[in-house]
């Protein structure tokens, strides 16, 4: 193996999943829907695919897509932009998130990133060859220290890789810790790489792009997927909005990584995203009504919960239980309660921060939530 | 842009195809089929998306896929594999090649490449700092000039990427010079990394895959993908396979690349795989008719078409014709004759080494391809 990947493990959410169907547990672990996808855009899949659009998309996305992007941006920023310009269509976010790090960072950068943060930022990162300098957002509020980002901010800061709504913590980044983010961007000419596929999972307060504050589109990356919103994570439809200057790099890397992504699940992803107001609207409704089984359910168990404000995660201490650390915790949640949840020490780039913390989704229909919270109540 | 990607352009395919479409030309450059993947596969696919497999597949394959594609490759080259330890699924070889590069080639490593090549493997090479040697095969047989070879391995090369049968020159590896390539990667530890997407589309004599030979698997990454073989380019389902100490830097790769690669079209392809050896016996006649229409045409027009055993692709001399190089050539035929072909310049590392030359391909219907001709003869 590279050096570049000598360090990193299989992904905790590999791991995690496979533990899961051999122990037979209940699978609150990787943030995938045991529910299907709306019919709807199944139906244009299965038209696409019908109608022989089979072959090789355009690079950088069918330009329906593109269209359709650009229109629920501007819906959600207000920011008009060219969908053949400014839009690049990847094989999920993971990869836009590694075609905008490995177009836009040279080795050597400094990349700023908040831990926890998802796996693939570090492992993306250290195949850039990119110095990562990085930030801990701690319980109970997982507030950004700015202090310390104004600090940790250097004349070889290239970008500032950040996640909202934030996964694992479900943390959303406030207007005034983004409008204190950006106003240090803009004076130390610095990006910002924007992770935004929890966008439509906001419970407590309003998304806000980044890119939507002054000044800031012009230094933004934005990456969103289909995947969480329209509960079809494994179609991997994810896209980067960025500025010409911007997205020409991302564009390149994208053509070597993949060169072009799956063709009918492109159209499909077009019409997904007409879905009218009121399809973001009932999935919000039905996250919440689930977010309140599992979040009343873990404090019945006798766990603290931090308070998630958006995405399907919502993460807990689980030190009332006295496990040594949360790997342990999870092991013995595995094979003794049966049910799967994630250790965040892999989410830190010192696991010791994350050892008293473990991640559930809430992204499960509610009888599996029910079972889960009852397995725990039993056993734990 | 980051400095890795800084000299590439836009990739040929894209730029040709927009040309193509803009122009009104028949595109016989980029190598997609203006017909449609078979029934079965099709129906294959929305099967499972009716079946509701929508959600994240297993990071390295659905499991029926990677056993599909190591019963076939059993078939293919008589070697047993264990799927789930020795294959790993990739959106489309591109991503197999991103994956194998990236996780097996450190900055600084040597990698042979044999020029023309497919673009993506000059740039991949540079996104891993890998240093590039580059051996160009000459017309009119693309013969492996094996002194060449043995003249430059060193201590520091670490790979040898090939690529048989043989993107743009339809030369396909014979026996003899895979022989000395092997042993020349055993005396000197080396791997092979071989892009074999086009092995089903073998016509003047058989496919060898180097791994098959003795000593070889051991360090083999073998790419292939189902798009060309079933007309389904656009799916981007494709996959690596190689040993456990080979596969892991492909698969930790893959996962920081892409993580995982669309589960309905895995389903498909796991199906594709179990097609009979008929349904590859008639692919390769329908594509021998195809091709004898456009070489004979080409010949008929006027090139010197040099000889293709396999893929789906000719190149030809087009300097009787007169215009200064590859590039305006092709810029003659497509506004002034309203046919696209791909100027091969951009596939040396010394673009005069491909100005004479440029290629066709013959994955059209045959109405098509005699347009195409009948233009050609008109206009040129
Ligand atoms: C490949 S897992 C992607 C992110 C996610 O779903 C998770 O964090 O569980
Ligand atoms: C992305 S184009 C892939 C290879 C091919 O089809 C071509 O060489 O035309």
């Amino acid at each position: 193996i590279a050096k570049r990947l000598e360090k990193f493990k299989t992904t905790i959410f590999t791991q995690m999943s496979s533990l899961a169907i051999k122990h037979g547990a209940i699978n609150l672990g990787q943030g995938f829907p045991n529910f299907d996808g709306p019919e709807f855009v199944k139906q244009a899949a299965i038209q696409a695919i019908n109608e022989g659009k089979n072959q090789y998309a355009r690079g950088f996305g069918v330009s329906e897509l593109n269209a359709a992007i650009a229109a629920r941006f501007k819906k959600d920023t207000g920011l008009v932009i060219d969908p053949e310009k400014e839009v690049t269509v990847t094989s999920g976010c993971t990869e836009a998130i590694a075609a905008t790090i490995l177009g836009l960072v040279n080795p050597g950068d400094e990349v700023i990133l908040f831990a926890p943060f998802y796996d693939s930022y570090e492992a993306t990162l250290s195949m850039a060859g990119a110095d990562i300098k990085c930030i801990t957002l701690c319980p109970p509020d997982f507030a950004v220290p700015l202090d310390e980002l104004r600090s940790k901010i250097s004349k070889k800061t290239r970008a500032i890789l950040m996640n909202t709504p934030h996964n694992p913590t479900g943390k959303m980044f406030t207007r005034d810790e983004l409008n204190e983010i950006a106003s240090l961007c803009i004076e130390n000419d610095v990006l910002v790489f924007s992770d935004e596929v929890y966008d439509k999972l906001a419970f407590e307060m309003e998304h806000i792009s980044i890119a939507s504050l002054p000044g800031m589109y012009e230094r933004t990356v934005t990456m969103n997927s289909l995947g969480k919103t329209f509960s079809l994570t494994g179609w991997k439809i994810g896209w980067a909005i960025a500025p010409p200057h911007l997205i020409w790099g991302v564009r390149q890397a994208h053509a070597f990584l993949t060169f072009a992504t799956s063709t009918p699940m492109q159209w499909a992803a077009a019409t997904a995203l007409q879905a009218p107001d009121s399809y973001y609207e009932e999935l919000r409704m039905d996250y919440l009504a689930k977010k309140k089984i599992l979040v009343e359910g873990l404090k019945d168990v006798g766990f603290t919960v931090f308070p998630s404000s958006g995405t399907y995660f919502v993460v807990v201490d689980h030190t009332p239980f006295g496990l040594k650390n949360d790997i342990e915790f999870c092991e013995y949640l595995i094979k003794e309660v049966g049910v799967v949840a994630i250790p965040t020490s892999v989410f830190y780039l010192d696991p010791e921060e994350g050892k008293n913390l473990v991640r559930f989704t809430f992204c499960k229909d509610e009888g599996t939530l029910r079972s889960a919270v009852e397995r725990m109540k039993a056993k734990l």
